[in-house]
């Protein structure tokens, strides 16, 4: 008997579920056990389910984004405005925009950001594949929706300097989306690196 | 685009991930892109050791624990003392006594315990097959080992009442776990030292 469980075969099955991030032994086997509780089909239907997204999905050509076909549904849109992108950091970021409705251009997801902690270089993101489209497509505008930490703003500093050697006729304008107080919240429960930076970055009214 | 996701593939997996008990949406995203994450190799493993595990399981065809042989390794050791048999109302219960060292003898998995409220009655659990047992094998004394609650409680007593009209020579002796477990209390969250005096010190009924 490996471990405390009396199979073999569900040892193996709460070991993979433990591979999970978040997902601890106890609650692994918990789930694990509940899968169990199901029909044949429900099970099969649960598994292929992963190894199908694994085999059958594509990252969109142009933006990287996550897509059932070689370009994505915005992308591939003729509603959204081409001469924009917006660089995010990964996928759920994407979405996190789109659930705003307040954004109609491009998107560029870099699939993770500069982080030398983490060993994660310039290289190692789709800076190239960003300007690659600089060249290649009517972009007027990048939008810069990196996280507010050190390596988000390094990504954003390095990106921006490395579109700027780019040549072209007419140049970029470049953004990065404000930083303040969130909306709703009160100045005494605002985190004080937050608030000082809102008072040193005001907008006229 | 169903939902908020911008793939079909990825909707599917997340709604599969998120059929888990307690597993939100948000949290179904996060697993299933970090799974996204892994070669197509690793998630084959996670996907088939799931479908595997329901494949090819056994139940114990006498304590109905699980297994990966019709009997299970505890039913077929032969360093178990056959006289006791200790009545749990799950795996876990199982895993729970043999972490305690304390309990040396089978087990019987009811898979459930009698709860009206949700419709579990005599007959959806593992109890005729006990009262077969009792009959075929040399079986002397009976532990309780249910939840120190109501349903715990009713099932015990049913069983033992039903045990109590099948006709023996040598009447079998009864006992139930002592109540040093706190009240309410599942036996899965039990610590260890608490749940082996608790065998040690079980009364008679």
């Amino acid at each position: 008997m490996p471990g405390d469980l009396p199979s073999e075969l569900l040892e193996q099955a709460v070991n993979q579920m433990n591979t999970l991030p978040g997902i601890g032994r106890k609650t692994a086997l918990r789930l694990v056990l509940q899968l169990l509780r199901r029909d044949e089909k429900e099970v099969e239907a649960f598994a292929s389910s992963f190894l199908r997204l694994k085999k059958e999905i594509h990252y969109c050509r142009f933006c990287h984004n996550l897509s059932d076909s070689e370009v994505c549904p915005i992308c591939s849109s003729r509603s959204r405005d081409k001469r924009m992108v917006c660089v995010v950091e990964n996928v759920q970021d994407v979405m996190a925009i789109e659930r705003t409705g307040q954004y109609n251009g491009l998107y560029h997801v870099l699939g993770g950001i500069i982080s030398p902690m983490d060993g994660i270089g310039p290289q190692d993101i789709e800076i190239e594949s960003l300007v690659h489209r600089i060249d290649n497509e009517p972009i007027r505008e990048i939008i810069f929706a990196l996280p507010t930490t050190m390596e988000g703003d390094t990504t954003t500093f390095y990106i921006h300097r490395r579109l700027l050697q780019v040549p072209r006729q007419e140049p970029l304008t470049f953004s990065q989306i404000a930083r303040g107080m969130a909306i709703g919240n009160e100045l005494e429960y605002t985190d004080e690196v937050t608030l000082g930076r809102s008072i040193v970055l005001r907008v006229s009214l």
